[in-house]
């Protein structure tokens, strides 16, 4: 991580605390956005915060969201309201000699600004192409493509990774001194997002050898 | 889900989007963060929306966080600004005949509304012990307790599960009448959490049997 550090690019996206495990890495905070599943978007309403859960791909230097024209959450940033995503990947559950040293192995990016609509028909597919492709690459091309009224109903919204810091935590306990010799067990123990059966919908078709699209 | 509804606490609290997928039952709500292990939690700062990860415990009607005394997270939670928590469970990627009904199975809760601080002594060893317990039935007592000095440099917010709501999205695409033949699989593929190994610490006692403190 040390090696890889670069400066933040404002104040507020400074990881402040535990400081060390901050990142601004462009690498870093791509890799972590390319994992994840879901992300979490912070937003006003009535000067109360909010917060809920999004499907998004990343395109180059953009995380990009989409859902219903009458969403509130993309109404507001449409209009350019401040928005905040983070995504979150759990890894490990640690375990410490020490209560107080127990911790979480993750790797998470939080990235601030504003968004901008994305408005171009031709953009809007590529974008939910991508988000089909994403979970079944080569898949956006064999099913049924997003018609106009489909596209008219969606609004998507592009928030450029740019005010984004990742923050990551490794590796095994750090127990203090006096704590090592304490009788009870202390290590990790690794989680992690892990896919399971697939199971077909009723009245498709037979599963065929590449069943989500992948490869040629 | 529909026998179990009940009415939500408020307005703001109401699941807007797809309404049919809400839920207000305090069952539905309190499973789904019991089975959860990180909370993404929205606050306001300075006019910008913010949101980070954060463990957390549910302890009856309370969603408790915790973290180092100069986390401006905590402090404006302990203010009494109101905060939002977030619980995300990923559950399968819904693979559709068209690329408009691609979805996700996902269980979330959605808690708004305004923390109060812990600071009972007592009541902080208690959830901190309950956060140890909840990766480690019956660890807690096998650890180092907490000494006053982290105590003391601990915060503990309880935040209401008062005004929550939870939204629920499960089972096979739905695609429309006219793209049930559409040459192309569709279904689900299951996703979750999964343990993987265990991984001792250097310096750690031998593995007993019950590593994690489980059982007795």
């Amino acid at each position: 991580m040390e090696n890889s550090r670069i400066e933040p690019a404002s104040k507020r996206s400074t990881v402040r605390r535990l400081a060390r495990r901050g990142s601004y890495d462009p690498a870093v905070v791509h890799a972590i956005l390319d994992e994840g599943l879901v992300a979490h978007v912070a937003f006003d309403h009535q000067g109360h915060p909010f917060v809920i859960p999004m499907a998004y791909v990343r395109r180059g230097n953009d995380l990009m969201i989409h859902g219903a024209v009458a969403s509130r959450m993309l109404q507001i940033g449409a209009e350019g309201l401040p928005l905040s995503l983070c995504v979150t990947l759990l890894d490990g559950l640690v375990y410490a000699k020490s209560a107080f040293h127990h911790s979480v192995n993750y790797r998470s990016v939080v990235v601030l600004g504003t968004a901008r609509e994305v408005t171009d028909a031709a953009d809007k597919r590529a974008f939910l192409d991508g988000l089909v492709d994403r979970v079944a690459p080569g898949r956006a091309r064999l099913v049924r493509a997003p018609n106009d009224k489909e596209l008219a109903a969606t609004r998507v919204l592009a928030m450029p990774i740019e005010e984004a810091s990742a923050k990551i935590r490794t590796g095994a306990p750090v127990d203090d001194e006096e704590d090592l010799a304490w009788p009870v067990w202390a290590g990790v123990l690794a989680v992690g997002l892990r896919a399971g059966p697939l199971v077909e919908a009723d009245g498709a078709h037979e599963r065929p050898a590449r069943p989500l699209g992948v490869g040629e």
